[in-house]
């Protein structure tokens, strides 16, 4: 059988002042479509698979901000770290809950915070992954069709297709310098890696096994209490002495079987204020506007982001990022917008955390 | 004996949007000192009588701020205007209802919205006025030194003193033009009207008698009402008849017994929140911040206008004016603030009247 689970423990801190340590880019209404992205991610898993076969792995104290979202999800299919151990770990639990209640479970890792535009292409693309690690003893992650050198992002070497749209990965490649980036974007021969992963739990295991088997073993002696009423004691105890390293890092930069499917399915990591702009529609004077009722004169490409309702009164500003929360009011310019972690950094090691 | 009458009725919208119709100028902490304008007021006159000699003319809709706001004042002195009907019917109101009460009533009569910084020459200006109308039938208003050619304001051509500080008023001339306002200020002959009266309750209600009989005709019939229980009843059917006139208007243009007592008292009716900057203390970068948290990066000359506490991160902005409140945030040149006028019209105009 064919599950989904959605990965939404991240701390998202990027969209500061929006997203915050207890309400991170997950779970915001970020495109003003009035649907978190974790919602939109519930909704496209949906599509895929059964409700009760989609899966939630979040951190311990998001489980409320989840279940308030997605009322339609069981608290038992909701998996809770106590600790941030990157995602290897966390997907080892999945890999392990999984098999032990259904020895022929497969399953997709989905990011609960990124873009999709094109659904049908997503879902079109998604099952013929489905469909191939089912019957293959193979890793599959989507790749996407770089449209720009990034530097942020991992890229995919792929080789000739080995089944309609199926590529054996030649290689990953870590994050690049902007001469690399600009070479793989030109080359044609490479591919976003974004995240997301399709495999049985026991295609999935094995590779642990021969790669990264001191997860495992961490894991392992819990296998007599996943899916039983003693899991989450186990994962409490347990969880915080697994290593911290990647999924990207532990497997699939050393696996052999491991397959890219490209898909052009509109997708963004939305990871700053200006690729959310970017991703956005927006008006004939280039600015964006969520929430606020907006009265702007000479206002020219500008993201503004209130609360629903808010008035925003503006003269005179040029591409500017506005956001305003109830206890915070962002004003930077756009073009400089890396800027803004430095400004959380500030805040931080000020003297009050109680704005992050 | 003296009293002072505070007049708290204005609707202020000039401090748009921290002032609303609901929450005029007078009611705000507009300096960040902790008391609104009307507070410090009454802290003024509580220096010159005693509290209840105190009372506060107000509209009807403010009673229940005024008492919030001046713990000390009890209802019985608070005068609650029906309608808005300028200066003249008011001041006459209160002085039917002084003289009614003590024949031998000395009053002033003070805006709650101005600013006065030097407060101990208001007081020693103040009690010059209170002797020299208890001892004459005479009209005192406070003259302020003009410190620039403003067109805002009336102006007060003043005679040689025949007391010390004591100036007969030749003329009082409405607002000026730039030209005209600029002889004044050279000619070092005129003071700023600031609406600051003294007179015998006496005195004034002679002054209508000649000047402006229509507006006693109409209150006159009161005078068997006046406080008792059925002052207010009187006043809600008979007050929105009186002329809508201002008492510069209706008396103190055609006085002959108007004096005024020029006060070097660091003065400013903070008309705008260009004026309040000007009022206001900046910090070594030109910035006035009121109720904000700040964490400012090349952001100079602007004004910052919060609730208390909100944390505010702006980058590269200068010469301002940003006010944030919970329903509205408005971002505007200083330089064009006379433009927020504009604005407020256009949200008047538009959809959304909540909003003022």
């Amino acid at each position: 059988m064919n599950y989904v689970a959605i990965m939404a423990g991240g701390v998202g801190s990027r969209f500061w002042p929006s997203s915050r340590e207890n309400l991170p880019k997950q779970f915001l209404d970020i495109m003003g479509t009035g649907k978190s992205l974790l919602q939109m991610t519930f909704e496209r898993a949906a599509n895929l698979v059964p409700n009760d076969h989609i899966f939630i792995l979040t951190h311990a104290k998001y489980l409320d901000l989840v279940l308030e979202q997605l009322p339609d999800m069981d608290a038992s299919r909701v998996l809770l770290e106590p600790s941030r151990n990157n995602t290897a770990p966390c997907i080892a639990y999945l890999g392990l809950k999984l098999r032990s209640l259904d020895p022929e479970a497969n399953f997709a890792v989905l990011p609960s915070d990124h873009l999709i535009m094109k659904e049908d292409v997503f879902e079109e693309r998604m099952r013929r992954a489905f469909a191939f690690t089912a019957a293959n003893e193979a890793i599959v992650t989507l790749g996407i069709q770089p449209v720009r050198p990034d530097t942020g992002y991992g890229y995919i070497k792929f080789d000739n297709e080995i089944a309609p749209e199926i590529h054996p990965v030649e290689r990953f490649v870590e994050k690049p310098n902007l001469a690399t980036a600009k070479e793989y974007v030109t080359d044609g021969g490479y591919l976003w890696n974004a995240g997301i992963f399709v495999w049985k739990a026991t295609t999935l295991l094995a590779g642990l096994e021969t790669n990264a088997a001191e997860v495992l073993e961490v894991l392992n002696p819990g296998l007599p209490f996943f899916n039983t009423d003693r899991e989450q004691a186990f994962i409490n105890t347990a969880y915080p002495r697994t290593p911290n390293i990647s999924i990207d890092y532990a497997l699939l930069e050393h696996a052999k079987n491991v397959f890219t499917i490209p898909a052009d399915m509109g997708w963004s990591d939305l990871g700053t204020w200006a690729s959310l702009y970017a991703e956005s529609v927006a008006d004939e004077n280039g600015n964006v506007v969520v929430g606020a009722e907006q009265q702007l004169y000479d206002v020219q490409d500008c993201l503004i982001r209130t609360k629903t309702g808010k008035l925003v009164v503006i003269k005179d500003l040029h591409n500017y990022i506005i956001v305003d929360t109830d206890d915070v009011l962002l004003i930077h310019p756009k073009h400089k917008e890396q800027e803004i972690k430095a400004v959380t950094a500030d805040v931080k090691s000020g003297w009050n955390e109680t704005f992050l």
